[in-house]
């Protein structure tokens, strides 16, 4: 079988055979198949798509190329993974809440690129914590403590390393079939048996509309099914960051709010939402109602904010935060960034306010940058939200005024401000399961 | 500008600009631009092809990267190509004879390939013959004769021979836009003015349907335009072998015969319908009909066979063959192939007739294997003939019995017999010009 014959089916808008597919991943990944090959498949796919079962055979190769954790304990071994967003530390509060009802959450996150933020530069704002624990170490801290959240760890499916850093150089990144493979890939061969998908959409998504959010949350629960692994799906508005602060330590601030509930509106409704969607997934709660109000229950009895204590101090971290957030590391300069006009806020331009927080220091352009953990912003005001001329819309926390200034010109044409309200979005658009 | 922005405007359906394929083929051909970002952008382009405009500046990009022959005589330099059959070995009579009535033809040939035959194959077996000049010998051949035949001379479009090889390994050869781009970029270099385009349709050519034929032709028309250049493209069948002989040394035989006016009908036609537009393209004719009466009289009068002495010994080769062909190199054994029943045969398999010459030694699976020039085929019967069973389709000329019983198997099912005869398909299916 040439690698010439399974990139002409593909062309041609076949299916894969599983033979075809093992002999391709392999053959990549060993080196005998090149990346032009996969460069000319993976566009081919990026045009013809994938069909379900075709999916789950290159899904199962991919993970085949490298180590499976195994979890010997009862579970149910829980996960939640965004595509990724503005502002959100949904992952921050959610897993300790769901360890503090039973589940086991073993997270494997991400690092901030470009305008979105990564849970792990979040994580590494608190003094002390380590997000480089090893696999035997990882498990040891989901088994005992409930839930745990690391970086890459062990030689988890290489195939999807080698395979995005393709895609990302040949413009096939934006695939719906290779992107849900890359997704489940990861977290069935950390031991995920149940996921809770958050398909961000909007402005400061990666996927911009909402047709695609839809189609992407679909194909994760269909090919979860095939996997033999459970996927319940949100399609969730990410029109305008996501809650009041955006940046790592700020966002570590809003964890604590959100698991004593005083968080915002909005995080803290994802936040019980998916907790009790993982409840229901691990099998822990009958239904979503029984399943919120353990939530609550976890919220309102202190059990999420002592679970969070333990993870930090299991994960090498300095608690003092949680009772003190004003141990963080905090920036040296806050200022107003204000509406241009008297108005009402009626969009925003998230990937512009994402890439202006990186600017600032909050993100990275390159994988090797440092990110800076006491900038950000606090959002002040929202879509809708009537605003004065010169009134603050945000207050940037800033270190240096290089940046600062290069921020502002980032956020110059990021709020809309119009005549009158539109009709809200609402947080989730939609559900899948 | 990153390749990356490049792939992904073309993926998305948008055009190239001049400077985006400027950036591309230049990054390409020195390096900077990697195999895998070509793969990505030749199967986007497969999918969502080239404008005119987009795809003339990619050609003279492509141009760019190499040498360009110049002619500084009068001309005009008129040139045939066609893109690839069993049989056509129009180009070797066709050459002479409109050099003989005052074109200039500095033709660039290829290689057996597949189940294709190629002319510099045919012509080395002729004793002595050179396909190997250099640009200056070549060019010289072109002023004194008339006419010349080589393989590539000096550095022609590097930008083709790296750009063919990758497409050939990831199913991205069969585009319209890149095979235009290909056969016109190497025939501006070098120093065509005048091109009769024949693009082979059925069974036994690169293009099985009629519609892409066509569509391939109007491109050819359309991109030689935009480059300065004429095309005129005929659209002809290759539903069975073209001419009476196939094989290298055979196929030099059939030529004399075209030139002494004693060739096949088909054969006879093609050349004489070829050489007339190549005058009119070099403005040696009025119209079709004066042309074709010049045409007729270089035959008659022999200045056509003339000329293709001329040639022969001007590029180093014997030209007994002309006046006694049985100096050309034969075969050992000559067997018939038969029918396998009695009826009308209805239709052939050309690409395994092709295969079968190739397999008995006339043609190549891989570019270094060597080529009998002495093995092929005689074709006795054609579409719509009436065959008793037992009869003799064709004539195998073989110098391997493993190769003769190989051959064999492939010409199993190659040809249909039928109780009635079809419909004929025309020789020429369309002219676009």
């Amino acid at each position: 079988m040439r690698p010439y014959d399974i990139i002409r089916r593909k062309r041609d808008g076949g299916m894969l055979t599983s033979q075809e597919t093992q002999t391709f991943i392999r053959g990549y990944v060993a080196g005998d198949i090149k990346e032009y090959h996969a460069a000319a498949l993976l566009m081919a796919i990026w045009f013809r798509g994938m069909e379900t079962d075709e999916l789950a055979a290159w899904t199962r190769e991919m993970i085949a190329t490298g180590d499976v954790l195994e979890f010997t304990g009862a579970g149910p071994y829980v996960d939640k993974h965004s595509t990724g967003g503005v502002g959100d530390k949904i992952s921050l509060p959610l897993a300790p809440l769901v360890a503090a009802l039973g589940g086991k959450v073993p997270m494997l996150s991400g690092r901030a690129l470009g305008h979105t933020g990564g849970t792990l530069d979040k994580l590494e704002s608190i003094p002390g914590f380590r997000v480089d624990l090893d696999a035997g170490e990882f498990r040891q801290v989901v088994e005992d403590v409930g839930c745990c959240i690391v970086g890459q760890t062990g030689r988890l499916v290489p195939a999807d390393k080698k395979l995005y850093a393709l895609r990302d150089v040949t413009a096939t990144v934006s695939s719906i079939p290779l992107i849900a493979s890359s997704i489940l890939s990861k977290k069935s061969a950390a031991g995920v048996r149940g996921l809770v998908m958050d398909v961000k959409s909007g402005s400061g998504a990666f996927m911009k509309t909402r047709e695609d959010s839809v189609a992407l949350a679909r194909t994760l629960v269909e090919l979860g099914g095939a996997l033999g692994m459970r996927v319940h799906a949100f399609v969730t508005d990410m029109g305008q960051p996501l809650g009041r602060w955006t940046g790592n330590a700020l966002e570590i601030r809003e964890t604590v709010d959100i698991l004593r509930g005083e968080g915002p509106a909005d995080t803290a409704a994802l936040t019980r939402r998916f907790a009790a969607a993982m409840l229901v997934l691990g099998d822990l709660a009958d239904d979503p109602t029984d399943a919120l109000s353990r939530v609550d229950g976890a919220i309102a009895d202190g059990s999420g904010l002592g679970k969070l204590r333990e993870m930090v101090v299991a994960q090498g971290g300095d608690p003092a935060f949680i009772d003190d957030p004003d141990v963080l590391p905090a920036a040296r300069t806050v200022v107003p960034w204000e509406a241009p006009r008297t108005g009402v806020i009626t969009a925003a331009n998230t990937e512009r306010i994402g890439e202006a927080a990186c600017v600032l220091g909050a993100g990275r352009n390159g994988i090797d940058d440092a990110v800076d953990p006491a900038v950000g912003f606090e959002v002040l005001r929202r879509i809708g939200d009537q605003v004065s001329a010169s009134e603050p819309i945000l207050m940037i926390h800033a270190n240096d005024d290089k940046r600062l200034a290069a921020c502002r010109e980032k956020l110059a044409h990021a709020y809309t401000i119009g005549e009158e309200a539109r009709t809200p979005v609402p947080l989730v658009l939609e559900e899948v399961s």
